[in-house]
């Protein structure tokens, strides 16, 4: 199978250069890119007025929260988790998650999303739409011991049980992770299991930490010390780990994180609208942690659009430090890209040369992207998701000029809408 | 010349109420909103799963700087306009701020928004576009003389130039209103000058205001006083004075402003963009201050989308004030319609029998939109200005199924791009 996109603005290699140029597709990597490309392919897009921009990687959302979309807004994030979101979670069969993650899969391929790392649970279910979906997914089941042994037995067996489901579908694009749900939720002997298993199998762990005033104040109560220093005294942390927030971190904290190489994936979206706080971005780029982007699930944002996304990142941290000059277009855009991807340990979120095929195709024959002064300016400060064209997960189209190939849209749409009047 | 909307879930009222129902517009006037209309009308509109909501009312923008889109990024306010902007907008010609205005317009009836209060120069030539382009707009000459008494009576002059060509226009659409930048930029002068002319005259005002720390200083050293208690000395202030920004405001400002009935346009994205600052929106809520929504120009944006907008109030105000629970959606949507409506005057905003047919219809069959958990909500937060299907204004269809009739969309885009080239 090979593609050949014709005439794009591509948004070429690590520094985001803009060229015009053509783009070869063999099997699921880019093989060239450059003027005038005359080999034939099984199928040939032309991308005149297009931009080719690597496919966004969201670093850390709930996706089949789709459902539960607009059902509580304007809340304090415990009132809401607790009085809303749980209660209609814990309805959520396995069949209504399915729905939710067929709602979510499509929402991604529709955005220019071409990877997700994802915390929910029903997982398998998950992983089966993600492989029908044609997305790159990294799927975690969400545990919650609470501090009870008998839980947390159960827990590691559903993780275990998820794990093996995942593995035996034999797919490259689809990926067990661990995914502890925070330390304020989990024992510490749960969090010590989980770092053996990763370990053991290895796998990537995701975890949310740090994320608002409360949680702080609970650890530093139960233990005297930080969420992150918690983690790291137990020796879970390291590059495998992918942690979600991290908006309340101290200058030791960042250190630590740095220092294991642990990745923070940002949700300023999620942060903002819960009013949690904002993530110390600048301290830690400047301490060298990498640093993705995820929007988080759709009950706390209330979208999947990770275009729009760095444009909430970009704005947020120039008004909250008084100053224009940070959080710059390429910054953001690295984070919603490549970043990502090196968090995944993926070879993707660059348009070059060997990299994964994995690709969106934005349309900027629209009046707010033109005229076309700064293409990488634009994807962050004037596009959204509703410009992505086409979209290419591993060498295969799964949306083409707007038309999604993999999934029946009106059937999702319909479904979600019957599952959430039997659910609420 | 009649429109019937048939089967749309309707935000009807002043308080936004969603039903499903027909909307009947006869003239320039929605006449009826009931289930099952059956009059006879020129034109039906099949809004089956779609939203009918009251069209947008942008409060501050300088419409043709979309040009200058992306030009200037991540840069403090007065580097970006004396290094950036000012010295390109010295070389925009009329035919040049004609191609912006074109551009603005259309990109402002793609994104739903029916109304807009703009500052610019050349504005004979944006209000010939504006009736071309059957947008409502409320148009004013952006006067700057810096304490020059020459400069004062030109910039006067020019003012009074512009109202007389818009006045014989004689549409009901288009309105001429005075334009003084700033209480940085203008005399007191000159500003006591337009107090007495708009009083003559009947037009509204507007003016920049209190946007940023630095001018804050400037106009203390100057005056010894805030920039609103200034104004509110001299006697500008009234119930026809919209103040773009306000971000920089005391207690005391925001009495002054209560007092005179004065009207707040919110720029969120522009705010945070420059890294000016946040609006103290409860604050001036609280004391009962009409604030209406804008989206500043596209230099500093980047887009007029108001359903962005939205989404940016919402998050920047709860996150800034670690409280979910202000700007709430019905608030936020509130300063997108009928708060600006209000501020000119105009008996519109909303749907409802007896308004002003001003109209947005958009497009809920997409997945971010669903479920329907909640329209308001998922306008607020999730929905963006791609997603308008349909624009009315003044009883006229200006979009429909996302095609634009009263503007030619490729020539708008092409005459951009060429002007561009020509102008950096």
């Amino acid at each position: 199978m090979s593609i050949l996109i014709k005439n794009g603005h591509v948004v070429y290699g690590e520094n985001f250069e803009v060229i015009e140029a053509d783009v070869l597709i063999e099997g699921n990597r880019i093989t060239k890119v450059a003027r005038n490309i005359n080999e034939a392919a099984d199928t040939v897009i032309d991308a005149k007025g297009r931009v080719v921009s690597p496919g966004f990687v969201n670093l850390h959302t709930h996706s089949p929260m789709g459902l539960l979309r607009g059902l509580a807004d304007d809340l304090p994030l415990m009132d809401w988790l607790e009085k809303y979101i749980w209660p209609r979670e814990a309805k959520l069969t396995r069949e209504y998650t399915k729905v939710g993650a067929y709602l979510g899969a499509l929402e991604m391929i529709k955005g220019g999303t071409t990877t997700f790392l994802d915390m929910y649970f029903h997982m398998d279910a998950v992983a089966e739409v993600t492989l029908e979906s044609g997305l790159r997914g990294y799927l975690s089941y969400g545990m919650i011991d609470l501090g009870d042994p008998e839980k947390t037995e159960k827990e590691i067996k559903e993780a275990l049980r998820t794990m093996e489901f995942i593995d035996k579908l034999g797919s490259d694009r689809v990926h067990f992770v661990f995914g502890p749900h925070a330390p304020y939720t989990c024992s510490i002997a749960l969090l010590k299991e989980i770092r053996r298993l990763a370990n053991e199998h290895r796998k990537l762990i995701t975890i949310h930490v740090s994320e608002t005033m409360a949680e702080i104040g609970q650890i530093s109560e139960r233990y005297g010390k930080s969420p992150v220093v918690l983690l790291d005294d137990i020796g879970f942390l390291g590059s495998d780990v992918i942690m979600a927030h991290g908006v309340w971190l101290e200058g030791r904290d960042v250190r630590i994180l740095a220092r294991n190489g642990v990745t923070v994936a940002h949700n300023p979206g999620s942060n903002m609208k819960l009013a949690s706080g904002v993530m110390p971005l600048q301290r830690l780029l400047n301490a060298g942690v990498n640093v993705g982007l995820g929007t988080d699930g759709s009950a706390s944002n209330n979208n999947l659009d990770m275009l729009e996304e760095m444009k909430l990142a970009a704005l947020l941290h120039k008004v909250h430090n008084l100053d224009p000059t940070v959080a710059d277009a390429k910054t953001v855009f690295r984070t919603a890209t490549v970043n990502g991807a090196r968090a995944l340990r993926l070879n993707a979120g660059v348009v070059k040369e060997g990299y994964l095929a994995d690709l969106a195709i934005i349309d900027f024959n629209r009046p707010h992207l033109r005229p076309m002064n700064n293409v990488i300016s634009h994807l962050v400060y004037a596009a959204n998701g509703n410009d992505v064209e086409t979209t290419i997960v591993n060498g295969k189209v799964l949306m083409l000029d707007g038309e999604v190939l993999t999934l029946d849209e009106e059937r999702i749409l319909n479904d979600a809408e019957r599952v959430i009047g039997e659910l609420v």
